[in-house]
């Protein structure tokens, strides 16, 4: 097959974990046989520094001519004090809007080798696989009215029926591929979006009468995505609840640096991008970590190539590399010589 | 002194944690020589049942002819299908604003003999001691427009100055009597009310200057939590986000089955409750930890009626009871006899 992906590398540590994506990509290509062909965009800071706009118009373009989009990450110190429309995050926010990437898919899976590095006991994580599916183009996020004075501030939780069901939808054709369990976040008992969001889960469930789910109010989830983490398959929730829910899950298990994360909609297109941020303390040292962004590359050709003996073949090199003992400066313990990004990611390109 | 206390008993193991509570409040009184006198009241299910009114007009004259309000839960099953009329929880929120009880506060501090309970690593969770400082009688619980249709549903995160200047100074005054630390939780990234919040915050910062104050985005708070707890002194939060967090972080130290809370306003009045629910499933047993109860009533004692000597002499006697190797059935490994309500409740007597 021949592919064509728009690579954003972005800022802080993002070029360096993109070109390692990207040299893992190269390595697929030749060992199954496909020409990916990549090009090269501006987005968030890097933008607003090269064309005052954190995602310009060549970026888009460039998107639009693609399958799909391999983001390295967003932000830094630099862009803080901008006002609103200059702030890198807001590249973010346009490009899924613009897309129309209504969905936000957030593995969560335990890895063993790195279970002694998780805040939790290992015997409350080591069965952790989860996956959190979070709206990302609707809610708080884009409702109107969104404004404020020096008196007051107002932002918008809105949710259209269309809005809900496509992502609802989404999540239980998941859980069907997964172990079949869907638990929808709200908080039904005060919001009524949440109201409406527990009625049309209510309506979909009948499709899928072959998956099992629970609704769970968001502050309950809160406790047991720490107390129960493994009793969960497949989250999906709106995108504020998903936004917070997400990242605390991200930091169960203790492998937060190789969480990949996938923004999608209904055709093929979607844009993949690692969990982490920028990291700008460790950017440009050579030192970063690019497994989530390898990893990402892996559900990019999952998702939307449709390429799954590709996908696992990845994934499957990350976790020999990782069992055989070689991380990165930010998970190796002491005893262990920490690899360069160069260098793990060459492990990674020696199993493949 | 002579103070009135409340008593609102509510649904499933609220009456059994009230009684042990009241109980040790009259010990408080006689070795503190203080009358307390005690009223009872209904609300949530109990009232729905009684009254066909969560919070009947009898109850809010009841706790406005007290000094504060002790609470023991409200909810259960044989409610949750009614409207949202009829709802408990509805008791909660209208009791909440009808007293304008604005400040939610939420202590989470590491029990010793506890933290094999946690399911975070000893490590990280032994010297957790915060207070989450949670707004909660405005934003999306009570913004206007709220509603929604079978197309669409609406809710409105709204907050003016005043209800977010007011929360604040409270949590800076609360940080100046502890650790002096004050972190700030919002996502001004993405929301317009939370620039006004990150606004206010930095303007009474300047009549704080003994505080040390940070900004942290909610998702970013929500990975601390589990990652470093122990950083955390006062978060100060508007009350969705609350909500969550606070939840979340009640389950890090493996003691919800203790934590009270207490919501309160400018002046003295405040109302105090376990933060563990109703517990359908163990009520009537007589097994219920009391814990959570009598430290509410020990918050009271220093909130509301500035005993502070008391409540330490309280939370000391609980303290002392757990050391002792004495727990409840939800808390006892199996090595130990479980007390039940009543004789956990007299172990603390006997302390005081
Ligand atoms: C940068 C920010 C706008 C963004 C979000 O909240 O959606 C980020 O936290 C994320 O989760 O991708
Ligand atoms: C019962 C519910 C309305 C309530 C809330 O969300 O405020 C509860 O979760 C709490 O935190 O006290």
């Amino acid at each position: 097959m021949e592919k064509r992906v728009a690579v954003l590398p972005g800022d802080g540590i993002g070029p360096e974990v993109m070109e390692a994506a990207v040299k893992v990509l190269e390595v697929v290509g030749r060992r199954f046989n496909h020409t990916f062909e990549f090009s090269y965009g501006s987005i968030g800071g890097d933008a607003i520094d090269r064309h005052r706009n954190p995602l310009p118009d060549e970026t888009i373009a460039l998107c639009e001519s693609s399958d799909a989009v391999l983001l390295g990450a967003v932000g830094g110190p630099k862009w803080d004090n901008n006002p609103s429309e200059l702030r890198p995050e807001k590249g973010l926010l346009a490009i899924r809007k613009h897309f129309d990437l209504f969905a936000n898919l957030r593995p969560v899976k335990a890895v063993p080798s790195l279970l002694q590095a998780s805040p939790l006991k290992e015997e409350v994580v080591r069965e952790v696989d989860m996956i959190i599916v979070r709206e990302l183009t609707g809610g708080l996020y884009f409702g109107e009215p969104s404004n404020h004075t020096n008196q007051s501030g107002v932002d918008t939780l809105i949710y259209t029926r269309e809005e809900i069901e496509r992502i609802v939808e989404k999540a239980f054709e998941l859980a069907r591929l997964r172990k079949g369990k869907l638990t929808s976040v709200d908080k039904a008992n005060v919001l009524e979006s949440s109201k409406l969001w527990r009625k049309i889960v209510d309506e979909k469930r009948k499709m899928f009468p072959d998956v099992e789910v629970e609704h769970q109010l968001v502050d309950s989830a809160a406790m047991k995505i720490i107390t129960n983490p493994a009793a969960f398959d497949v989250i999906v929730t709106e995108n504020m609840f998903g936004d917070i829910l997400s990242d605390e899950a991200s930091v169960i298990t203790g492998s937060l640096g190789l969480l990949p994360s996938a923004s999608v909609r209904s055709d093929r297109f979607g844009l993949y991008e690692p969990v982490h941020g920028s990291a700008p303390d460790v950017a440009g040292k050579g030192i970063a970590n690019p497994a989530a962004a390898i990893l990402s590359a892996a559900m990019m050709l999952r998702y939307s190539f449709g390429m799954e003996d590709e996908a696992a073949a990845v994934e499957k090199a990350v976790n020999t590399v990782f069992e055989d003992g070689c991380f990165t400066k930010d998970l190796a313990s002491n005893q262990e010589r920490a690899l360069t990004t160069t260098e793990w990611t060459d492990k990674v390109v020696d199993e493949l």
